[in-house]
This record gives C-alpha cells, structure tokens and sequence, in this order.
C-alpha cells in the first residue's frame, strides 16, 4: 500500500511539493512513490494543479481529501489555517501525521494542540523560500538546499518526526528543527522588519505635509527602500499579521536604534564608524553561504535553479544574481 | 573682457561644471563664453579635469585661484566647506559672487554671513541629482533638466541673483528658489532619512544576539533595504552629518509612524488598509515625473541622458531605468 498524502491548498508551493514528492525515484523515499490527493478552495487551482501533473488525484470535498491520508500537507493561507486544522480534524484517521507550512509558527501550534485530535501526529513546517504565485509556477526542485523550519509539539512521536523529516529530506530540503518562538522571531527580523521599514517610510513621507514637493526630487534612494511597500498588499499584510508578536520586538529595537542615531550621527566621528560597521557586517553576510546553518559544513546536492518570485522568495535564503558579483 | 568664472573642487560635479559653462554657445549667455579658472586641494584632480578640458586654467593656489573671479563655484566637500569660504573671503574682488553646491544649505547660509565680506554676494545653491566621482565622471549635460535648488541671502543683491540664475539656466538646470530650512527638511526626508533607515536595519539585526542564525535565512528583502548602508561609509557619514538637525525630525516621525504599526498591524483590515495606502502613495509617485516641481507644466529642453553614479544621483530625482517600467 503505497503512502498516502494529501496537499491542502494548490498554488505555487502546495502544487511544487506535489511536483517534488511526485517525482522522487524509489531509493529517495524507501516507502516508495506516494499517492498524492490534492484540495483546494479554488476550482481553478486544482485543475491547475493536474495540469500541471502535481496531484494523482483530485478531491473537491477537503474531509473526502484527508479522510484516508496517511500524511497532510497544509499549505492553505494563513488566514484559513485555523478553520482548516478544526474541520480535518476530527476526519483524519488514527496515526495520521499533519503538517503545514506557514510562516509564523507559534500561533499554528497552538491552534494544532487545540484543535486536532490527541490520535493525530502534528510537526509544525516552513519552507525558507521556496516559490509564490499559483500552481503554475510551481517547479519539481523548489525546495532543494532550502531550510526547511520544523517545529513539533511536545507529544509528537518519534516516528511522526522522523517521517517528515524522511519527506523534507526527498523533496532536497534541510530540516532545521528550531523553537516555534525563536523561528518567529528569526522570520520577522530578516523578512517582515524589512517590510515594515519600508511601509513605515513610504507612510511617513506620504502622510506629510511636504509630500508634494518632495516628489520630484525624490529618486533611486526612497524608490530602493520602497520596493517592499510597492509590493502585494494582500500578500504583506497578511505575511506581516501572521507574525505581529515577534515583529513588535524588532520594531522597538530599530526604534531604539533610530533614538541612538539622533546622537552618533550629530558626531562625524561617531557617524564615519557606525557606517564603517553596518558595511562591513554586510559585507561579511553576503560573503557567507545563503541557506547554510551554523555549524554546516557545506551544501549537498546542487544549488537550487529554480526562480523565486514573490514574497517567500523574497523574504528568506536566496538573493538576486545582481548582488553576487559582490559576494567572495 | 569675458566672464571670468573660477571653480573649487574638481570632482566628477565641479568638472561638469566646468564642461557645461565651457561648452556654452555664444547665445546660451548673453556675456559670452566664460573663461574657467580650476582649483583643487589634489593636483590629481587639477590634472584630470584639465584632460578632460573642463577648464581653462588650472591653478594651484586656492587664494590666487579666485583673486580675478567675476564668478566663484566653491565644489568642495561639506567639511572643507567653511575653510575655505574663510579663505577666500579676504581675497575676493569687489562684487564678486560666490556660490556652493551642498547638500544642507542652513548651515552654509551662515557660514557665509560670518566669513564673507560684505563687499562680496552669496548665493547658495544645489543640484538635485547631478554627478559623483571624479573628474573622469564628468559631463558637460550633467545639469540638464535638474531641479537647482537656489538659497540666497537676505542680504543678496538682485544683480547676483539674476546672474547666479542665468549660469544655472545656460547649463540646463531649473532654478528653484527655496527657504534654506525647508531644503534641509525636504532633502533629508528623501534622501538621509532612506539612509538612516538602511543603517539602522543594518545596525539593529548585525549587533542581535541572533544575528549568527539570522545571516543563513535572510535573503532578498534584507538585502534590498540595506543597500544603501552597503555604499561608501566616507560618502553616507558625510552625507548625513551635513544635514543632522534636518533629519533628527524625520527620525522622530517615523519612529511615530512605527508605534503605530504596533497596533495597525495586529488588525488584519488595519493592516491592509495601510499596504494599500503606501502601495497606492508609492504608484502614484512613480507616475509623476521626476524634477517636475508642482505648477510646472512640462520638461524644457531634453530628458537628460547622462548616466548618475554615486550618492548624488541615487539621492534626488532620478530615477533607475529598470523601475521606469512601472511608470505610466
């Protein structure tokens, strides 16, 4: 009996993940080739998502999708995730493992802990990267060298740990198992912080009186760090409102920073050293390896060739081909 | 008897200069071609200016450099600035007009009501936009279509200003007379803010405990917004403290606008309200055209097709041709 899995939520990322489980040989996953069942909300994800050949199977009904799952992906917004995990819950049969791959995980094992039953295995997952968009965009080797964030419950057994990590490792992720806590307050720092600099900007500037003139005279240097706030605002706000309790730190540590400012930057001296040291520490960073953990040796396998685009890529691991030439 | 005309500095600006007022037609200013007198503290400079003929003369002595001037460009960077206006100060002719170039303007105003003698007229001034590097940078279009910000003193005779103003419409600029504080404000809100901002991020994430966890994930969006804390450490601290008490404001404005994202954001409509909001301030900006100031009906002349590098291009009104796409 081949394993049983089920992808809730078919765009870029569900429908990749049913490419790269798909299309494992036989030794990359010793159970075998899956049977992957895919749902989605949207009808036209789904059909989509066969077009692409990223499901065996089709399920309109989302309990009909997990009732027989031996594992379940959860890919659904974030803003659905809650209402999903209580409707499956009480449909998945004993022993089934559920995981998802939201960005903000504390709330999520909350929500897992409350609302599934005690017969089901839970291990909370993000995919650093990967791809956006819908299912068309979807590639075989999204996930490959990425950093894939695992967060198990305290009553998930060993066995449930093991089989997803056997699933990241097949798709050509690295499981990193870290603190739901630390994850969320890793995640706001590199990716929504950014974010909300940006919004913070163009807001401040838009909302002042002098907004007018200064749009003529304003170039390349407020367009860089508006890009972000240029972006989806369906796509950030929910990226960011997922993840408000871990950003509200950040924000009053650049809030801190920004008070420092007012006195280092009055002091040449002061201001000529503070600059000195954010260019080296980014140069340092971008001589590092992206998606390579402390203590990592070295990439396996191939770097990943796939394009990113949209807000996970944006946020996590990869950078743009235009920065690398200044890397080494 | 022409127009004698000397410029202080030879930087990619001051050698622009000197190729634009060189490069005049006979009708372009109605006293003729000027003749162009250079100055600067590293004979490098002085060399390569000459070799690109952005002057006449070349001349080694500061105070000689400008005995004869009918028309003085000081170029120097910001903090030579008051040096030397308090060395030419006792050397200049009777009448002579002298004019700057820097990025803060309150400060110079003052610096030149202490150190000039009154025999002598002061009108400051800034390009917005224009040239950086050095002399091998320069072009005689460097000054076209840009906004030149004008701030002279209380006490400037009119004959001066008209003629400052011509010098700035015979190379192709727009003079925009403005207040010297309100320069100051707007130009560190759209320049020296972003960059603080990029600094502070920087600063904020490099000096966490976390930051050996963070450098593996962090990816594009780090990357964007710390692009500018990336350049010349030299060229950003000068940049900045030049114009400190403009963006001291700015700062406490947008450390106000994130304690309001504190609670915006933990409301998923608020939240989405203001990704709207900036989304829709950024696109409607980058529909405008830049160094258009407002009542200005339309460009004169020709879109300037001189390539900026450096700060001072990525500072004010230009824009990057790979965002133009997003226009209209």
């Amino acid at each position: 009996m081949p394993l049983q899995i089920t992808i809730l939520g078919l765009d870029a990322l569900g429908a990749s993940l049913g490419l790269a489980l798909g299309t494992l040989k036989p030794d990359e996953l010793n159970v075998g080739r899956p049977v992957i069942t895919g749902w989605d909300a949207d009808r036209r994800a789904i059909s989509e998502a066969r077009g692409k050949l990223a499901i065996d199977h089709a399920q309109n009904d989302l309990v009909a999708a997990v009732r027989d799952a031996d594992v379940v992906f959860v890919v659904v917004p974030y803003t659905a995730l809650r209402d999903v995990l209580e409707m499956i819950g009480p449909a998945l049969k004993y022993g089934a493992i559920v995981t998802d791959t939201a960005a903000a995980k504390a709330r999520v094992l909350e929500w897992a802990t409350e609302l599934l039953p005690a017969t089901v295995e839970f291990v909370g997952g993000h995919p650093l990267g990967g791809v956006s968009g819908d299912a068309r965009d979807a590639a075989h080797n999204a996930f490959r060298n990425l950093i894939y964030c695992l967060t198990p419950l305290p009553r998930t057994g060993r066995a449930a740990l093991d089989g997803v990590e056997a699933l990241v490792r097949a798709i050509g992720a690295k499981p990193y198992y870290i603190e739901a806590v630390e994850h969320d307050a890793y995640v706001a720092a590199v990716g929504h912080l950014p974010l909300a600099l940006s919004v913070a900007l163009m807001e401040t500037l838009s909302q002042s009186g002098g907004w007018r003139e200064l749009q003529p005279i304003a170039g390349e240097a407020l367009l860089r760090m508006t890009e972000l706030a240029g972006g989806s605002p369906e796509a950030g706000a929910e990226a960011i409102s997922s993840n408000v309790s871990a950003l509200i730190g950040w924000i009053d540590r650049i809030n801190s920073t920004l008070i420092d400012m007012r006195t280092t930057l009055a002091d040449p001296v002061a201001a000529q050293a503070l600059f000195e040291r954010v260019a080296d520490a980014r140069a340092t960073w971008l001589r590092s390896e992206p998606n390579l953990r402390p203590g990592e040796d070295a990439f396996l396998g191939n770097a990943a060739d796939v394009q990113n685009t949209g807000i996970g890529g944006l946020f996590f691991g990869r950078r743009p081909s235009r920065d690398r030439s200044k890397r080494r």
